[in-house]
């Protein structure tokens, strides 16, 4: 198993933890809170994958994605409160996810014949589409519009990943580079509170 | 025409009321209650296709569940507070639409090259996901995801159908019998209040 | 460049405009505003392309839609009272590309062997689906379904262009003809105050 394969089943499992607990506030039943677990984890790249042609999507050849977004949704369902304690933890793994998301789509993109401003589009889907279908099911004005350095910083991390490609950087240090710089802008904007601007 | 095709048809009008009944509730117009009629009836076997590249999606390759879906809209219109007394009629053949869909979806996909858990998905994705688009177009939380056995009844239904494929039973009265089933498990929760664990 | 593109090029700026100014009022951040403008402009283009099988969509061959809908957001996060007051410019423009999507809509589905009916619904949800995807994010019920002629004014155009269509009319007048049809339709019935009957 690579590091990155790792990684995109650690992010998998924190943005099912997310999509799961949203479920638990909502006081949705097993089924809701399952529901919502696996289309927070899995909703970007399976609308990336039908949008490129990628079919079945990736959910479907490798079960791994569904069955570790399951073990997400039990574990919430039977402990939430020790769950949400975790915040912080919850937090590291969500924008670990972020990044490996984010390069894992571009990458795909990219490969699938989008050029690099398509495949940063791409990108940021299947980081952040998941996280959008979760807020519109529980009926909220989706996360990732409203506050937060969330998908600029797959933006920023999209960048630096064409940049360098143009460049002619190798693929998997350039990688790991752009994961870690979403990474890293994910939690320093989140620590300082910065935000976007918004209209006055 | 089999039965199959008849009961699928009865399926697709017992949802498109649906769908027009909760559009007339929320006094939309004549093509909002056409709208809402069309996307419950079709909107679960329409993401299917696209998502297996079985493109167009059935719709636009047999008219009658579309017109099926708008006469439904134009009987609601018109006689919406005579439907709404039809309440165990339409629960019934609901019931029946939710086996039916389920196990043609589950058809689809195994023929398509999904395996069994992937194809459970697509049998859940073809019986629920037309009722999810009609609560999160009305402003609702889907009512799939907070009560009563409604995609419960598909997996056991779905689960039915695969052990049985597995073990090499005949596909026709393996699609009957799972059918069945859901329309058994979804009928029998109903009448005695059964529902899933909640999170306390 | 044709008239054609061109007229779809100042729609995309008129349906980006609207999304825009839709986060605006919700007090969305940058990203948010330009999100909305985007998936408004190209959203039932995307939808379409992807459930034809043409795929990536249109969005990622051509970046002008892409561009032109960044451009739109900039300009309403800076001078969003100024772009309110030209209610009535946008509103023409925004028949204006209602029009165009429709009737470009119909003829991609007619070349990819969807019949005129099916092509139809893909005239409609090019023209309408954008719109309804802002709507639902903002969490509003989609305006296209409650009031005023609009999606209608497309099944109207869609209408004529399908019968000239069958009765052997060459394609651009008849491409002409029906966005005059759609954008006649929906200013008209806009300024009288029309709209479709509801349920009692």
């Amino acid at each position: 198993m690579t590091l990155l394969y790792f990684l995109d089943l650690l992010g998998t499992f924190a943005f099912a933890v997310s999509g799961a607990l949203a479920g638990a506030r909502k006081e949705l039943d097993i089924y809701g809170i399952s529901f919502l677990a696996v289309v927070t984890a899995v909703g970007g790249g399976t609308v990336r994958d039908t949008m490129l042609g990628r079919v079945p999507p990736f959910l479907f050849k490798d079960l791994n994605y569904l069955f570790l977004s399951l073990l997400a949704a039990v574990i919430v369902f039977l402990f939430h409160s020790h769950v949400n304690k975790k915040y912080n933890l919850l937090v590291w793994m969500d924008a670990l996810g972020l990044g490996v998301f984010n390069v894992i789509g571009i990458n795909i993109a990219l490969h699938s014949g989008v050029g690099y401003i398509g495949s940063m589009i791409f990108g940021v889907m299947t980081g952040t589409l998941g996280g959008m279908m979760r807020d519109v099911l529980i009926g909220s004005t989706p996360f990732v519009l409203t506050s937060e350095v969330y998908a600029s910083a797959c933006i920023a991390g999209g960048s630096l990943f064409c940049a360098l490609d143009y460049a002619g950087f190798a693929q998997t240090p350039n990688t790991a580079l752009s994961a870690v710089l979403v990474f890293f802008v994910r939690m320093y904007t989140l620590k300082r509170g910065l935000h976007l601007p918004r209209v006055k």
